[in-house]
């Protein structure tokens, strides 16, 4: 069997597997972004009809595989894996919704880079022969994740201005093995696996900067592994690195003589817009980049927008105890190509 | 190219890869034991130099997956993947180990079913191409999994006799392309990925109870997909079911029509002796099955003593908020074939 792999750490697919489906539940704030028209439910509030923030995120993500399903008239009993993960402890959201769709289950942790170990996951389950259709999704909500990372919202703590804003949204991707007669698609080409990086960041209100050594990392070992340069893409989308991460990052790269291009953006800069309240230097999250690449990224690939991307979600590997045992943030980032092929 | 499912949610592996080596690191009550001399380090307290439990939790895989190397001289920067996850919030001890072994890493979640977990998906990317020699891991420490699931130990609380000891220990593999030349070694043939199963157990306490179904509801997909029955094994070992959970999976399995054989066990009962004080109905934690399989399984299959085992470990996916919150407990369980080849 010819060898998937390229350089060090990035895979190449043969046949690359279909993004046949996807959908993108978001919160208010999300819906009062640049995107409301891309997302699939923008909620009214921040409960979802649920008695906690919790629930609400667990149906969220539920509903966003669901709603991907439907659009294919798909049942989960025809999904052969879920791949999923979100931010809670025990990543509990993705747990309780693979409980209700009853989906052969495999839990995955990559923080805020979540959707992009599902994605490269579910990709390698299809293009390795053992699945043709699988589900990939991750969930985060503003509320659960303050309380649960950072200070309760009730407490009113004011935020530093490059600090970032967790958004509420959850996405998901149905995954199909590829024929060649299935048409101009968006298809997963490759992917690259990241290490941890940890530079010595230790502020927990700074995600971006913690993250942006390991988007570098990982973006400047892909286009090594493949031979590319940036301009082999159309757009290069990291997860949720936000304005001041962003920043660091294209210094990075100039560092290692890649010069970013302005197609280099994120996702946390892309959610809202910069004239909403509170979101300070950007979104974040797992739901950040997966509410992107769910609603408008995908759009915009299937309407001649976009041919090639570069999608980079971004995770920073710390829990509160970890800080309060004096250690600093460990960040790390797995790179997808999609392609409309 | 040929299609490596069977049946509903199990996969075989044609060319399977090869358990090329394993370390199993411990703690103290693990070492007095009736395995001691199975495991490769017995710590002689829980904090292994370190300063905090969690970072002794870290350590302790880190030091399972530099054992596993060095048995067969290698370093991490030959492993290409790094498969591997834990009990704490965020997955801290996996992350931190992660970093500081610079290996790619994907981080899992399936509480004590991760070890299955890993070992399918790094099975998953060698059988499918992808990699050549990954490595897999897990870990648990009693006194971290006591602090963030029940009680300080300080408090002194007392456990009913159904409870379950969350194991200190952590166990790594290394998995390797499986080419013919490599002689009679034990390879993964097979995986059944569960799905999650909840019959509404909600005392945390009682772990075997809530895992028991999702163990059986896998076994017998398992054995269906296959068109096998308990006879096709040598042993038939769950993850951390411990004595109750055992009984409550004898006589589900009984109920589906298939009489458990006296090899039907469970890790978290053979970790300890049952002289051993305060283990009640045995043991539990990640590491319970990993440190099982990581040192006294897998020599005895070395030696000769089971020629095809179906290891199964279990894991209960809720965490401290659910049940405040008033959710049972979901369950699941992944299968992976052993045998020696």
């Amino acid at each position: 069997m010819k060898s998937k792999k390229r350089g060090r750490q990035t895979f190449v697919f043969d046949e690359p597997p279909v993004i046949a489906s996807r959908a993108a539940v978001v919160g208010p704030k999300e819906g009062e972004g640049p995107w409301r028209e891309d997302f699939d439910l923008v909620l009214p509030d921040y409960n979802f009809g649920e008695e906690t923030w919790e629930k609400a995120e667990t149906k969220m993500l539920e509903q966003a595989v669901r709603l991907a399903l439907e659009k294919k008239q798909l049942t989960p009993a025809e999904i052969e894996i879920l791949l999923a993960g979100d931010l809670l402890n025990q990543i509990i959201s993705s747990n309780f919704a693979a409980r209700q769709l009853a989906i052969p289950f495999l839990g995955i942790y990559g923080a805020c880079s979540s959707m992009a170990e599902s994605l490269l996951l579910g990709t390698i389950l299809i293009d390795g022969g053992f699945c043709e259709r699988v589900a990939a999704g991750v969930c985060s909500h503003h509320y659960t994740a303050q309380r649960q990372y950072r200070y309760p919202v009730e407490q009113g703590v004011q935020f530093p201005a490059y600090s970032q804003w967790t958004a509420t949204a959850a996405g998901a991707v149905v995954l199909e093995k590829g024929g060649e007669s299935s048409g101009i698609r968006p298809r997963i080409t490759a992917a690259t696996v990241g290490h941890v990086v940890d530079m010595g960041q230790d502020d927990p209100a700074n995600m971006g900067a913690a993250m942006a050594p390991a988007a570098v990392d990982t973006i400047l070992t892909h286009l090594a592994d493949l031979g590319r340069t940036p301009a082999d893409y159309d757009l290069i989308l990291t997860g949720d690195l936000g304005r001041l991460g962003n920043t660091i990052a294209c210094r990075l790269l100039e560092q290692a003589g890649i010069m970013p291009p302005e197609y280099f953006t994120d996702c946390g800069i892309q959610l809202y817009a910069a004239s909403q309240a509170d979101i300070h230097a950007g979104g974040s999250g797992c739901g950040c980049s997966a509410a992107v690449l769910c609603g408008p990224l995908l759009n915009q690939m299937e309407q001649g927008r976009y041919r090639r991307v570069l999608f980079i979600p971004t995770g920073a590997l710390m829990s509160p105890l970890t800080g309060f045992q004096g250690e600093t943030i460990p960040g790390i980032a797995h790179a997808v190509t999609i392609e409309m092929l």
